[in-house]
Parts: structure tokens; C-alpha cells; sequence
């Protein structure tokens, strides 16, 4: 029933032109599937190399200022019964990505997960049982081909926006980002140039904000207008759109990113992901790493230089603790004196402190006084 | 200190002209103070009669078909140990929402937290020791006062997109939602005609969709542009702004509001939130419930009706049982056999699904034939 509908649903589009990058991707899909036909045919056992996501093949490349992924790879197998289900998953989800393209149509990994999932004929086997299986074959087939999961069509949920100087186009409309209004234009999963094309810019940077509500306040201020900027952000951890548009704006027009996020570990981190890639997903970094991104605040010496008072400290707890040793240990921190001074401070207050904080001052002391002086006197962590 | 900055940040501020939106709330403010100063002047106790937010308090109105509150109120005395902190911080939320009003900002229900928040002058105490302290006193104040907290320039996180044909004003830009590219327009959290006015729209209905994922698939498939309607999404249960929104475009416009929802609990009460209103603010029902609101899917009968496979089930576990019948017993469900039919055969099924459970059949068979057919053959729950 599934094959049926989707030979029908390939058969009814008209004939696609493919864009350059759709090409690439397709021939990679291609070339892995005829790797696996020659082995076959050849009366060798199928085999994929598979780079290795784990932990210990994850390292810190001081010159590129990025994580990146070391050179170790896994074999998968058909014939090893540990391995063929993972085999079989990984063509699997190599088939839905060329569909997709073919189609010219993007879905959810979720929605991936939906669109392959069934029983194998004569047996009593689902390909998937549940999306968290699915899920890492996705990242597996990332670093096989070195393609992003958006080449292969796939995205994730979509959170931020995004408003300030810059026009772009997505999917061909014309966005003018400084006439969105107050809820402005919401950043999509998928940024790659395909889809949106940056027509004209005269911000010059990018202000990265944390949370949508800080968001707000800056947009309802025209913080971009008065400072010619761009401004972001990504609801908390930014997902894979808005750091790849990040990666794009930096790289393509040059506009340093500077981030505005909390004083907690979790702020440290979110600019850590930002400006170092993650841990988890190394081999995206050098797509959409910002090893050029600076931390505006909040810094751990702000209660004191802001004068704030007593009421808007949040007490350190042990999870927080932790997790600020062991971000203080990160090789990218490590070797950083300001940042080590930064993280001591953090433990030391024994506090935290969210932007929000600042409305205690005044409601738009962030916006008119904080983050101005904080990039007219360049006062950033690196 | 945070006395200093108010004044100032007044200080500086232009002389305001207010909307007539902001004028009403004002003098509701005003009013407020001044029964509190006129008792005090003449030797009484001040006191506030604030209607019940209990849950005894609310009641289902079948001629409007919306949850409303009843008419009991609580008294909050000055000279009553048990009551005078919050007939203190109920003040002190007013003197913030005027403080707003007047410098013509608004802030997250979090930053009036941050801003209000300070020592008591000669005490050890804190105006508030959490924002789980502050939040019901701004539901007391907007019952207190009839008045949405969007009216006392307050707004909680922002989440939700829109697309279609549509074009609004939105703090005076012009948005035209069918040239808003694979992003979309983000929807504020503040909707309110003073800061979004409805310009032009040529759409003949709302499609309401539970996930920004499945909101992706519709908009790539320009449902909105073949079916002239308008698309949104709330990511899960949808945030006032999608809510108010919704309801400005129905009552204003005259939009059928049609939902497209997971087939479980989760789904349904999103639903039963859309359309009656929430239990917990019953007080907003008048101006956020859309009574007309229909339920596309997906349905129960779904899984045979459309000829989805094993694979896609997810078994309900104890906690969706157990909502299922809560929701099962609501008055507005009480009394409608196709909805008890529906949740009993939720329950019979053993089973619930995802709208993404569609994408099994075909990529876009939820917006090429589900959803088409369900509107064309006005097959929907009500």
C-alpha cells in the first residue's frame, strides 16, 4: 500500500529541475546505492564505513576553532546479524531522502520516521519502532555522505524569528525584515541557499538574543533600527535553522554575531553550541559553527558593575554546579583566562542571573543602556 | 533605585497619546486606586472583592457554549494578616500595568516579575519570592479588573506562525501573509486591534494545525494558496496570541475555524481549549473561546477509514485512559454523542495517531486528499 502510493505520488510530479545542490545530494544517494549493487553483484558481502559519532571521535581543532569529528569509522554489515537491521535502516532512510528530492518536497525526521516505518513482508518486524531509532541512522547517513539533513530534505521542529535591516528571499517572496511588525519573520528549519537568498543588507551585525520575550522587548524598542543591526533569536537552545542562518550571515555578509543569553550554565552553553558546534552533532560544526561569535552577557561581574539588587539572584544549584566545571573544563574554555575567570565568578557569586534581570533597573535599560555599551566599548567574551 | 529609574524612564518618555483601548484600562486602574485611597481617607478598610478563580467558580454556559465564571468573589483586606500581601502585591501588579501604560511598553509576565520584585524598605521580606507568585496575581488583577493582561501590556512567550491570504498591519507594517515565503509570519503575543488591524483578506477559512512540522508540510504545499484560506500553527496547545488571533479572525472576518489535531487526548483538549475556553481562565472564554470551531481530525475512525497500517498505532498508555475519560465527562462533550462516540472509540481502538501517521500513506496525502475531503464534505466534529 505504501509503495503504491508512492510510485503515484512520484509519477504525478511534474519532471523536476534540480537545483545544483539537490544534484550533489542525489548523486551521493546514487553512489552509495551503487556501491552496494556492485558489492552484490560481485558476490562480496554490502558494506558501509560509517564515521563514527561516538564520543572518542570527537575533537577540538584549535586552528578552525571548531569541534570536529576525527577520521575513525564503523562498518556496517548486511551479513552480520548485529548489524543488518542498521544496514538495511540506513538504505532505508537513503531511499526517503532521494523520494524526497525527487518529489521536491521536504519532511519532518519525524514525519521521515512515519513514511518508513512498516512491517517487513514475511516477517514480524517493523523497520523502526520508534523515531529514536530512526533518528540516529538520519545522522549516521549525515556523516556518510557529508550532506546536512537539510540537503536530504529533512528538518526539525522550527522555532525563532527574526526581524532587523536585511531583506531575504524564501521560496521566492521578498522578506523585508525591518517591515515585520512586532511579531516578525519566523525562521524556517530549512535556510539552506536554495531556499532563501539574502537580497540586500545594511545591518552590521547580529544581535542573538536567548528567548523570544527578550526578543519582544528589543523589537518593541527598534533596537535594530537604532543600531542598524539584525536581531535573533532561537527559543532557548537555537535549533538547526537558526544557527545555520547564523553560519550564513556571518560567513556570506560578514556580519559579526554577537549573543545576548543568560548567566547560567545554560547561557554559557547555548554560546558554546553556537560558536563551537555541538558535541553530539561534530560533524555539522563546519557548517554551521560561528567560531567568531562573541558573548555580550551576562557576565557573572554584572550584579556588581550593573548595580542590581539582591532580589533578582537565582540561587546556583548542584546541577548547575556541575555543569559549570565541567563546561569550564571544555578545551575551548580551558584554555581561555577571561572565560575561566567568567565560570570561577559564576560559582563564586553563587547565583545566576537571567537577562530579565535587567528590567529591574529599568524596563528597557537592556536595550538602551547594557547592550549598546557593551559593543560601543567591545566588553565581550570571546 | 527601582524607584528612580520608573520616574525617570517616565520622565523621558514623549508625552503620550493612548489608544482607547489604553485610555479604558487606565481609568479601570485609576478607579482601582482611587476606591483604595477614598477607604483609606475615610477610615475604612481597604479591601478588594476579587471574583473566584476556583474551580467551583466556573461554570459551562450552553447558550454561549463557552466555560464563563460564575459570580462569587473573595474579599482581599489591607488589615488582614492573611491577606495583606496580596492586597500589597495586587496593588503593586496595577501600578505596574500603569507604569506600562503610560511609557507605552509592554513586558513578558516574567520582566513585570523581575521589575516589581524588591526588599520591603525596613523588612526582610520580598515583594515576591518567585514569578509562581506573581502570575496568579496578574490573573486576580485581569479578572478583577475585566481586562485581557494583553490590555495591561503583558504577554507570555511567543510561539505559533501564520500564512495565507491575508494581508494585516501589524505596529504598522504591512504584512502580506501569501508572500511570506516557507518561514511564515511569526504571530505575536499581543494581537490586540490597537497593534494588529486586519487590512485585506480574500481567504475563506482557518486551518488550525497542532505542530509547526505539520504546519511545514501544508504551507511547502501551498494548501493555503489551492484551498484560499489561512494557515496557523501554536506548536502544541496554542499560546493567548494564536488563541486571540483566531478569535479576532472568526468574529471579525466572519473564518470558519477548522482544527486538524493529533486523535488523543493531548489533541482533543486542544481542541476543547480553542473552542470553550480553559478551565484555569475561564475569565478570557468572552474574548479568546471560538464556540463555532470545528474538529477536522484526526479521527478515531480514522485508522480504518483511511487504511493506515499497524505500524503507524501508538498505544495508549494509563495516563491517556485516564484523560480520555476526564475529557470524556466535560459538559461540552458530555452532551454530544459523536464525541462520546469518538472518545469511546479512541478507547476501544487501544491505540492513538499522530497526523503525521498520514505521511505513511503519501507525502502530502494529508493536504492533497485528508484534509480537502473532510472540508469538502463538511465531515468534521463539532
Amino acid at each position: 500500500m505504501a509503495k503504491k502510493q508512492t510510485k503515484s505520488s512520484t509519477a504525478t510530479a511534474a519532471p523536476r529541475v534540480f537545483t545544483a545542490a539537490d544534484k550533489e545530494t542525489l548523486s551521493k544517494l546514487e553512489a552509495l546505492a551503487d556501491r552496494v549493487i556492485a558489492a552484490a553483484e560481485a558476490g562480496r558481502d554490502p558494506f558501509l564505513d560509517i564515521p563514527s559519532r561516538t564520543l572518542s571521535n570527537v575533537r577540538w581543532c584549535p586552528r578552525k576553532k571548531i569541534i570536529e569529528m576525527g577520521r575513525s569509522t564503523n562498518r556496517r554489515q548486511l551479513f552480520n546479524l548485529h548489524q543488518a537491521k542498521a544496514f538495511m535502516q540506513t538504505l532505508l532512510v537513503a531511499k526517503g531522502a532521494a523520494e524526497l528530492i525527487h518529489a521536491g518536497k521536504t519532511l519532518s525526521i519525524r514525519g521521515l520516521y512515519y513514511r518508513l516505518k512498516h512491517r517487513i513482508k514475511g516477517t514480524s518486524e517493523n523497520t523502526f519502532e520508534t523515531q529514536e531509532e530512526c533518528d540516529p541512522i538520519i545522522e549516521d547517513l549525515e556523516v556518510l555522505l557529508d550532506s546536512l539533513r537539510e540537503q536530504l530534505h529533512l528538518y526539525a521542529d522550527k522555532r525563532g524569528d527574526m526581524v532587523g535591516n536585511i531583506v531575504l528571499v524564501d521560496s521566492g517572496d521578498e522578506i523585508d525584515c525591518s517591515r515585520m511588525g512586532s511579531g516578525g519573520y519566523a525562521i524556517p528549519s530549512i535556510v539552506e541557499p536554495e531556499v532563501i537568498q539574502f537580497k540586500k543588507c545594511t545591518a552590521k551585525f547580529v544581535l542573538h538574543v536567548e528567548k523570544g520575550t527578550v526578543w519582544t522587548r528589543f523589537n518593541e524598542d527598534k533596537f535594530w533600527q537604532k543600531h542598524n543591526c539584525i536581531l535573533t533569536h532561537g527559543a532557548g537552545q537555537p535549533p538547526r535553522g537558526v544557527r545555520r542562518l547564523l553560519y550564513r550571515l556571518h560567513n556570506e555578509l560578514g556580519l559579526p554575531i554577537y549573543c545576548l543569553l543568560d548567566n547560567d550554565p545554560w547561557g554559557y552553553y547555548i554560546y558554546s553550541v553556537i560558536k563551537q558546534g555541538s558535541i553530539n552533532l561534530a560533524y555539522e560544526s563546519p557548517r554551521m559553527a560561528v567560531p567568531d561569535a562573541k558573548f555580550l552577557g551576562l557576565r557573572s561581574c554584572d550584579f556588581e558593575r550593573c548595580g542590581l539588587s539582591d532580589s533578582v539572584k537565582i540561587e546556583l544549584n548542584q546541577v548547575d554546579r556541575r555543569r559549570a566545571l565541567q563546561i569550564a573544563k571544555y578545551p575551548w574554555f580551558a584554555q581561555k583566562k577571561e572565560w575561566q575567570r567568567e565560570i570561577k565568578q559564576l560559582l563564586d557569586n553563587g547565583f545566576k542571573l537571567e537577562v530579565e534581570a535587567l528590567i529591574s533597573k529599568d524596563i528597557s535599560y537592556v536595550t538602551e543602556v547594557y547592550t549598546p555599551e557593551r559593543i560601543a566599548k567591545r566588553d565581550w567574551l570571546d
